[in-house]
C-alpha cells in the first residue's frame, strides 16, 4: 500500500484516505477547496516530540504548538489534550487559547509590541510575557501595578553567534544563500546582550514583575543545523547573568525553527537529532556555570501541524496553448489566497496527488493556476504531473502551517472550510466562508445614498 | 502650505489634513490602524480619465474601475455615481457591484476560472463575460442554454507583441529586469492568437452567445511604456478577424496597467499621454482595417483609487539597538497583514508622513515594524525619516489600491476600520474587526468535548 504518511494512505481502488476516510468523498460532502487535518497526525507529532526530549533532557520540556503555525480552535483542543500549549501573538491568539482550556503555565505571549490588552490579558491569566524590549518591560511593570498583580516575564534576547560567523544558509527559499548570524542579529525581535543585563537589572528590582525566564528563538540559525552552537551561547549568556546579578531562570525558552520533513524532500535533522543535541549542549553548560537544569519550553509550530494538514480543490478546466506559451494550464476552483506560506522552507513546492486516482501513470509538464486576478496565483509550477481532467480532486499535502493563518479574500473570493478527521469519523472545525462573511463589514454613509 | 495632493494638506499647525479634516482627530474618534478613504480624490481621477479619452477617442469610453484594487461598498458607490463600473472577479465582486446600483453594461466579469455561480449570475445580471478559453466558453453556453438567456460574451487574448521583442522591463519591483514579451506571453488569462480564430468561429456559432468584444490586458508591457504598440497589434488582429469571420466588435476592453503618481516617485506618463497615444492607434489602425471605432472599456484599478488612500497608525514603542544590529526600530500598531500590495509597482515604498507633527525637522534611520511574528513585519527597512516619539501618528500616503483586498489576519490578529471623508465630512464604511469576527468560523467537533 502506498503511503505518503501514517495516516494518509492510498486504497485498493487508487483513491486517497486521510485517517480512513476517503478524501474524494470527503471533498463531496463538504465541497471544494477544503482543508482537511489529520488529529491523529497532529498528536502523534507532539509526542514523539515530548518523547524526544524525555530522553535527552533532565527536566521538564513544555511543548508551546505556535499558534501562528495554526490557531484553529479544534486543533488547540487536541493540543491541550496532549498536554502542550501555544505560543501566542495578541489578544485573539489568548482567547483561543483560553477558549481550548490550555493550562496557563504552558501558554506564553510573544510579539515586539504587544497590545496593552494583550498585556492585560497575559496579565490576568498567569501568562508568561516573553518582553520584547525596554519600553515593553516598562509597561508591563505599570499595568500589573494597576492592575494590583504580578507579572510572569521572561526576556527575549538575540544572540551574536560569533561561533557560527561565517555560516552560510541555502534552502530553496534562499538559493543563493542568506547569513544565519545577520538574520538572528538584525531582526525585529529581542535584545542584544548588551541592553539584556541591564533590563535584568531593571526588572529584578520591579514590584509588580516576578522574572522568570529568558526566551531565544533559533529562526534561521536552527534551521540552518546550528542548535548545538547556538544553544551553548544562549546557556553561557545565561551563566554571565548568574556571575553578575546571582539570578538564574526558572525557565528558558528556545523558540521555534525545527524543520519537519515532507513528502518528496530531503530529510532534515530530525526531532530526536533535535532534542539530543539541545539536551546535552544545555545540561553540559549548565554544569559549566553551575546553573540548575531549567525547564525547558520550545515553539514549534510547522513541525507539529504542517504534515496534519491536505487542501483539496477539483479541477474546472484545462487551457493548452503550443503556439505562443508552450504552456498548459489546470485550472482548479482554489487559489493563492490560501496558500501563502510566508515561512516555508521548502518555497511553496507542495507534493500534488490526484486523489481519485493516485496512480494515474504518464507525465506532462502544466501549470495549476487559481481564478484570482493575480497573475502571481500558479499554485503549481512547470511541474511533471500525471495527466489531469475536469473533475479530478488534488490533494496538496503538508499545508497544516500558516496557509490558513495568512488566507486572504483578494478579488472578494471567499475562503475554504477546514474539516477535521480522526479515526474515520469528519467535522467541520471551520465553516466555509460566505460572500455575506466577506462583506460583512462593510457600510455606505448616508450622503452616498442619493 | 506643503500638499501631498490635492485633498492632503498641511495645516497651519502642522498636522495632516484629508478633505479638510485633521488626521489626528480622525486617528483619535475611530482607533488605529485606519484606513481613510477620500471621496474626492475618487471623483477627480475617475474624471480625469474619462475627460482625458472623450478628448482623444472619438466613440464612448467606459471606465471600469477593477474591483480588485478596492471593491469597498461605499467606493463602488462613488464610482458608480460617476458614471463608471467595474471589472468583477466572482460572485463576491459582482454582488458588489449589483449593491452599489451599477449599470450592467459598465461592468465585466473576467477571470481564468470562473465558478458556475459567477457564470449564472453575470448572464442574469447582463454583464459582459470575458471568456478565458475553450472550456469556459462551452460552460457559458451550457448554462445560457439552460437558463433560457443569451449571454454576452468577449473572448480575451495574449498577444504575441513581436514589435517589442527585445524590450526589458527595470523598475523597483524588477531591478533586474524582466520581459514584458515573455509575460505577456506565458501569463494565464486569455487565448493565444491560434486559438482565438477557432474561438471566434466557435463562439459565432453558438446559439445562447453574443459575443460583442475583445479583451486584452496590458500590465506589464504597457507599465513598460508600450501602450501604442500592443494597441496597434490588438487592432490588427481584430482587422485579421474581420477578414476571415466579417465580424467585428462592439466593445474593445484594453485592461489595466495604468501607473499612477506617488508621491515621492518619479512621474510616470500622465494619463493623458496614455489616452492620446491610445486613442490615435486605435483610431488609425480601424481606418487601416476598414473597422467601425469601438465603444472602449479600460480597466484602471490602482490608477483610480491608490492617492484616494491613507493608513495611520500609532507609534507604541522604540527599540535602539547600537551594539549588535546597529538598527533603531519604530513599532506601530499595524503590521503588514494589511499593508502586502503585491502589484505595487513601486515595491512597497510608501511615503510616510508624521501626522501630528508634519515639519518635524532632523533624521535618524529607522525600521518602522508591525506586531505579527512575521520577521518580514517590516513597514519601512532603512529609511531616514525625522526622529519618532510614542504616540506619534504616522501616515502612510497612496495606499487606497490592494492593500485592504489582500489583508490576512496572521496571528489572528483583526483588521484596521476604514473611513471614507468627503468635504469635512466622515463616516466609516468597513467596520473594525474583532476578536470574535476573526474566530466566528470556529467550532469543535463533538468528541473534543472530553
Amino acid at each position: 500500500m502506498t503511503q505518503f504518511g501514517p495516516y494518509l494512505t492510498v486504497n485498493d481502488a487508487g483513491r486517497l484516505e486521510i485517517e480512513g476516510l476517503s478524501v474524494v468523498d470527503l471533498a463531496e460532502e463538504y465541497g471544494t477547496p477544503l482543508f482537511v487535518i489529520s488529529e491523529n497526525t497532529i498528536r502523534t507529532r507532539i509526542r514523539r516530540m515530548q518523547k524526544a526530549f524525555a530522553d535527552h533532557y533532565p527536566n521538564e520540556m513544555i511543548v508551546c504548538v505556535g499558534m501562528k503555525a495554526n490557531w484553529g480552535l479544534a486543533l488547540r483542543r487536541v493540543v491541550v489534550q496532549e498536554g502542550a500549549g501555544g505560543d501566542a501573538f495578541g489578544m485573539g491568539e489568548l482567547t483561543v487559547a483560553m477558549l481550548a482550556g490550555s493550562d496557563p503555565r504552558k501558554i506564553v505571549l510573544n510579539g515586539a509590541n504587544k497590545a496593552e490588552e494583550a498585556l492585560r490579558g497575559a496579565i490576568d491569566m498567569g501568562v508568561m510575557i516573553q518582553v520584547d524590549h525596554e519600553d515593553e518591560l516598562e509597561a508591563v511593570e505599570r499595568l500589573a501595578g494597576e492592575m494590583g498583580k504580578t507579572a510572569r516575564v521572561a526576556l527575549r534576547i538575540r544572540l551574536p553567534l560569533d561561533a557560527i560567523e561565517e555560516a552560510v544558509y541555502v534552502d530553496p527559499r534562499y538559493p543563493e544563500g542568506i547569513s544565519p548570524t545577520y538574520w538572528e542579529r538584525t531582526f525585529k525581535f529581542g535584545l542584544d546582550p548588551e541592553s539584556y543585563f541591564a533590563e535584568v537589572e531593571e526588572a529584578l528590582a520591579m514590584k509588580s514583575i516576578s522574572l522568570e525566564g529568558v526566551m531565544y528563538h533559533g529562526g534561521i540559525p536552527r534551521r540552518a543545523g546550528y542548535y548545538r552552537e547556538e544553544t551553548e551561547e544562549l546557556v553561557d549568556m545565561i551563566g554571565e547573568i548568574k556571575k553578575r546579578y546571582g539570578w538564574t531562570p526558572r525557565y528558558v525558552n528556545i523558540g521555534g525553527g525545527f524543520v519537519p520533513e515532507r513528502v518528496g524532500h530531503d530529510l532534515p535533522p530530525s526531532i530526536e537529532d533535535y532534542a539530543k543535541a539541545i539536551g546535552e549542549a544545555i545540561v553540559s553548560k549548565c554544569a559549566e556555570h553551575d546553573l540548575p537544569v531549567p525547564v525547558l519550553l520550545a515553539e514549534p509550530g510547522r513541525y507539529c501541524v504542517d504534515a496534519a494538514g491536505i487542501w483539496v480543490v477539483r479541477v474546472g478546466s484545462l487551457k493548452d496553448d503550443r503556439s505562443l506559451a508552450n504552456k498548459k494550464w489546470v485550472y482548479v476552483d482554489g487559489n493563492t489566497n490560501e496558500m501563502g506560506d510566508p515561512f516555508d522552507p521548502y518555497n511553496r513546492i507542495h507534493h500534488v496527488v490526484i486523489a481519485n486516482d493516485c496512480g494515474r501513470v504518464g507525465g506532462e509538464v502544466v501549470d495549476i493556476a487559481g481564478q484570482t486576478c493575480n497573475a502571481a496565483d500558479v499554485l503549481v509550477k512547470e511541474r511533471e504531473l500525471p495527466p489531469m481532467g475536469i473533475g479530478d480532486y488534488l490533494a496538496f499535502l503538508d499545508v497544516g502551517a500558516y496557509n490558513e493563518g495568512f488566507a486572504c479574500q483578494s478579488n472578494a473570493i471567499p475562503r475554504s472550510a477546514t474539516v477535521m478527521v480522526c479515526d474515520g469519523r469528519s467535522a467541520v472545525v471551520r465553516r466555509r466562508e460566505t460572500v455575506a462573511d466577506v462583506l460583512s463589514r462593510e457600510s455606505v454613509p448616508s450622503w452616498l445614498m442619493a
